[in-house]
């Protein structure tokens, strides 16, 4: 089983992932992401993966045979397991619970080379109703708390795997960091009455500056603080703090492959990591949280400053990328 | 002028480094050490780095000349400038201050292929001093409030040239993770009127199955929460807050060469980080912090996992890590 630590002085927790324990020599200095060769995401292969949770299927093909469009599976090597209690325990002054939660792959087209840009703008758009429908069903585990839905792209944003997919792993705790965000964001809203993300996407629209372009119902923008040269933040216009599919996910999908096309354009097809911002489970719909997708294009490299200090040294200025990526002919 | 820009959800800062705005060209996917080729570090070579703040030459050569066994330069590019006013503005719903800070580079040795492993132990010893020096100094600059001293060692690490060298940044504002750090150590302090730091020491001494190695005045170990595999801290047994020579430096130089030469050889030459943990300018004299000195193996990428909780996976125990490591034949 693998188990949640506590780090007792700066309150964060990781998982150590016993069952996979590496040894040193299972340390490569540079895992590749596997170019070429078998892949077990391909269409065909699906009896190499673990059973599928779901799939969409237009013509009514079985579970785990060709004929889908997208699978979610479980991850065949999990950080968490799914079985079990969530014991909680305590190691003299340490502390630690039972690794329980989900660790799932959502494999987004059959098309091993497929990407987010090049892909059907119907698959971006499934990809977006997956993670809908796996949180609708994992908020349902009463002993999960948050679900981290994120996607790897290429080897720099940590991909093993080259065939285009998300994963979600789902917490029996919320991590400190979002517990924060959600907190700033909370704050913000008991001292004006207002959500903090309303109040950003007000200030850019009016400036424009930062704004990277936008649909009737999404905006795709710098932030004002970015950790890294072209983060890009996709927000509702509206205010909803649940990831939902409001005015369904056609225009998402639109304004999400559209900024994966402009990265494409501007930084020659950079390895990405995006990650979508939710409310906790137990506090979905409020009126002080925004979700959001936040893209972080690996340009630069962690390190020890950055390790140190949590502090980012962002050497591109938020307004020139965003004049970049608007201006990119896509 | 660099500019330090808020986030205004999740509180952290970044620098803006305005003035060495890069364009999307400017970034290669991996930006590569330089191997070979001129090195500005390297003896003879003092004229193509700024002049220098302080040397160790034992030979009573002039500044910026051969003969130094350890420089202590500005960093050519810097992410802040120690010119200027510190200006502190709002725009609209956002926070930002004028860049001043100081971006300093400690030049570990003349010889180029000199590693903290393979340097003499007196240099390594030298190194630490720099550190304490550079420290006094800057202190006594009343616009700022926090040094991060780190090293960045091979290109997985984020180092951009080859020659062994460490960086220290001295920022105006504390930076948020520190400042949670030590909130953190204080909380404890405040409900058990002891040092977190000493009762891991304790803890960790009873157990033994964490420790590293430990000396005199010295101990080193793998810590309970470790984001990443074969993470070591190194701290003083003894409870001192401020980054000082108490026992003078010679027994920490020996445990940190003895640690970096166990990495070594546990996981062949790893490129890794090193951060120096020490309390605030304003409070460096207490009784809740313990400096240390974090090292961090770049053996795992950060993901969009991590970037999305803060959370981290880690494959490998810390007991394992340690036991490796000190059953190392070095």
């Amino acid at each position: 089983m693998p188990e949640l630590r506590r780090d007792p002085v700066a309150g964060r927790w990781v998982i150590i992932s016993i069952e996979r324990g590496k040894r040193p020599a299972d340390f490569t200095r540079e895992t590749s992401a596997k170019k070429g060769g078998f892949c077990a995401f391909c269409n065909g292969h699906e009896n190499t993966t673990p059973p599928e949770i779901i799939a969409f299927r237009s013509d009514g093909s079985a579970p785990d045979t060709p004929g889908w469009t997208l699978r979610v599976v479980p991850n065949k090597f999990p950080a968490l397991k799914i079985e079990g209690l969530l014991e909680k325990t305590g190691e003299g002054i340490y502390d630690k619970m039972s690794g329980v939660g989900a660790h799932e792959v959502i494999i987004e087209s059959p098309d091993h080379n497929a990407t987010l840009s090049t892909m059907p703008l119907k698959a971006v758009e499934d990809m977006l109703w997956a993670y809908y429908y796996r949180i609708l069903d994992l908020k349902k585990d009463m002993r999960l708390k948050y679900v981290v839905i994120f996607k790897n792209e290429g080897e720099a944003a940590g991909a093993t795997l080259e065939h285009s997919h998300s994963q979600l792993i789902a917490l029996p705790i919320i991590p400190k960091q979002v517990a924060e965000e959600i907190a700033g964001a909370k704050r913000y809203y008991e001292l004006k009455e207002r959500c903090i993300f309303c109040d950003i996407i007000r200030q850019e629209t009016d400036s424009r500056i930062r704004v990277v372009s936008e649909n009737k119902n999404y905006i795709a923008l710098s932030p004002y603080a970015p950790r890294s040269p072209f983060e890009t933040w996709v927000l509702p216009k509206q205010h909803y703090s649940a990831f939902a599919p409001n005015e369904d996910f056609s225009t998402l999908a639109e304004i999400l492959q559209k900024t994966m096309k402009q990265m494409d354009k501007v930084l020659d097809k950079p390895h990405y990591n995006m990650m979508l911002h939710i409310s906790a489970f137990h506090d979905e719909i409020n009126d002080y949280y925004h979700w959001h997708l936040e893209i972080i294009p690996k340009l630069t490299k962690i390190a020890g400053f950055e390790w140190g200090s949590g502090f980012y040294i962002n050497p591109t200025p938020p307004e020139e990328a965003a004049k970049f990526l608007r201006e990119a002919k896509i």
